[in-house]
């Protein structure tokens, strides 16, 4: 009865040529040195040297509800042109990337489409500095970025997930970090605010805004219950919980992150969240360099310097019976299409049944208790 | 500025033959079709058919704090005999075979050491049969396994966890699955019992014990704080979470898990645990198939038959960075000996800061809502 499984995945990585094995360790296992190699020669269809990759997820059938099937886009782009750029240019630089681009999304069938975290603007926020960067902010419901899409979402018939630099003008003009959906039909349907906000390496984007008071809003569309995680986010399993609990069946987590801190962890959480919460999480990173005018330094020790590190993309969609898409590359601008069937959610949630065991009142409990000044942590110590 | 960086994870594994490259998506990225290969011909030592992997992780030395070492022992290993053997001839099996084992643990400096679920008996839950698996279950604090291990805990110096089948007989004799810890000087210092129960695939655990009542428990031993999340415990956030609340540095994961439904989830659930909690994961698999002497049905319409499967091993340990060590094999037993600096919890803690950033007043007020009865999820439609 026994069978002659494989031995592991490293034996097979071992018959590697070092090089390529010790890349893969570090981006599947992490911390081992850097290194380069030239650009793979794959043979995928290019607009614009963009990328795109697509895939397929589909599950069982049933006999009372027919597939529920919905394609994504996941876009991940470089800056069209230098981060000093005017305001005015890089805006025109990006509406006409985002417009071609969508126009090949429709052209494979994307019904739901999801921009990178700030999107239309370069991810400054390492700089510290207020001016050009706050400029770049816009009203979530009439500002030009959603009003530029709201046109392209109707003539497409695409739902589109726009992560924009956010100012509220109706509570002192404050900024945020925010995510705003425009529905198939080109109409504004709502926005998140991101959750949680990074103090860490070259990012306290508090600087420039905090932490999002939107709650877990699940946004339902044509296309199904979709739902915004935004970057540092994705590091918090109960955000990600909040929006399965308000039933989400599709989270984006539009990111922006770089290097070796972040880059080993890439791959596993959005894929946990959609493995604990059997829904499908979409991936999202920005892929490039962008470099400053201005140096800064990142509280590590190091001089200063214009750049922050390269944004590694390898966007990626996980799906709720844990198996994930491929990645696009660490290098390209790219576009993910995935066919995703929404029924799949349900089904792995009666075949694993880990929202029936997860036993929320206990854990409201504890919570609660934690979140106590006087709260006690139980441990169990040798009387002595 | 910009640098060649790599293309992908996924131009690498093209570069190898087509078997193993299909291997690898499947174990990293799952549902692809299952085949075979023979045994690597790895030169590690070996005890008794052992393989042994050892690894380390190491973190930054700091001014006030001196480094706390600590190395775990993580087993995984097949019925030493079938599983139709006698209890007493089973158990006199497993003891042998355990003593071998931590004897070369303690050669190997092991401090605290974790045998897999049930580690003394054959996985039988999936039988549905009372007789005669429910006679191995023991007391905790009193059992033969629990009195055998505390002389070799104290001889060795070493803290030991044994997932056992326990009999509770002040509490009407029922079973539990729990975790026995016994500390350094072969004294017993508690238990823990699983908290998520599982209802899938072979396995509706609920025949033999239901859901755990001892809360998350961290143990205070001499070699840090530690705890235990058995099996199906790992698939949810909030259990990982419940033992980091506690103030665990080190989180075990005695588990025992099968084929293709789990074999894509192995290596990320424990990972995402130690990545969202700032603690090291240790996840345990059981290795190899066991055949039953009664034939079973699955509920899948497969036809009855005598074994669910094979164990895939592939134990591992993740640390609090994010990386992870390499896995002990799919197929042979094998024994994990890792270096831990626990000082890596505090800073990982300070460097990404999920512990100050993650809002648990507002997560307890939300599952405190969404298990009310009238709980009204956060869903924004479309007015019409």
């Amino acid at each position: 009865m026994s069978t002659k499984e494989v031995e592991s995945v490293e034996s097979i990585l071992n018959k590697l040529p070092t090089k390529d094995r010790n890349f893969l360790m570090q981006v599947l296992y992490g911390r081992l040195p850097h290194y380069r190699l030239g650009p793979s020669k794959d043979s995928l269809k290019t607009v614009t040297d963009l990328e795109i990759v697509s895939c397929q997820f589909s599950c069982n059938e049933e006999q009372l509800r027919p597939p529920r099937k919905v394609t994504v886009g996941l876009l991940q782009n470089k800056l069209p042109i230098d981060t000093w750029a005017p305001i005015t240019e890089m805006r025109k630089a990006m509406y006409t990337m985002a417009k071609e681009v969508l126009e090949v999304a429709h052209a494979g069938g994307v019904n739901v489409f999801c921009f990178q975290e700030a999107w239309n603007m370069p991810f400054a926020f390492c700089t510290r500095e207020k001016f050009p960067w706050c400029e770049y902010a816009e009203e979530a419901e009439t500002g030009p970025t959603t009003e530029f899409l709201k046109k392209l979402a109707g003539q497409y018939n695409m739902v589109i997930i726009s992560p924009i630099l956010e100012r509220d003008v109706q509570h002192g003009d404050v900024l945020w970090n925010t995510a705003v959906i425009i529905d198939n039909h080109g109409d504004y349907l709502g926005k998140h605010r991101k959750n949680h906000i990074p103090r860490v390496g070259d990012f306290n984007e508090s600087t420039y805004y905090f932490e999002g008071n939107t709650g877990h809003p699940v946004f339902e569309t044509e296309f199904g219950k979709i739902a915004v995680n935004i970057c540092y986010g994705r590091h918090h399993p109960l955000n990600w919980l909040g929006f399965g609990l308000n039933g989400a069946e599709i989270v984006f987590n539009p990111s922006a992150t770089v290097g070796a801190l972040s880059e080993p962890l890439w791959g596993v959480e959005a894929r946990n969240a959609a493995i604990a919460n059997s829904y499908y999480t979409c991936a999202i990173n920005r892929v490039g360099t962008e470099v400053f005018k201005n140096e800064f330094t990142s509280g590590d020790g190091r001089p200063a310097h214009k750049d922050f590190g390269h944004f590694y993309g390898s966007s990626y969609v996980a799906a709720p019976d844990g198996t994930r898409s491929p990645g696009l590359s660490r290098t390209r601008n790219g576009l993910l299409i995935a066919e995703l069937d929404l029924n799949m959610c349900r089904q792995v949630r009666d075949v694993w049944g880990f929202q029936m065991t997860r036993r929320l009142e206990m854990y409201a409990e504890l919570l609660n208790r934690s979140t106590k000044m006087d709260f006690k942590p139980q441990v169990v110590k040798k009387s002595s």
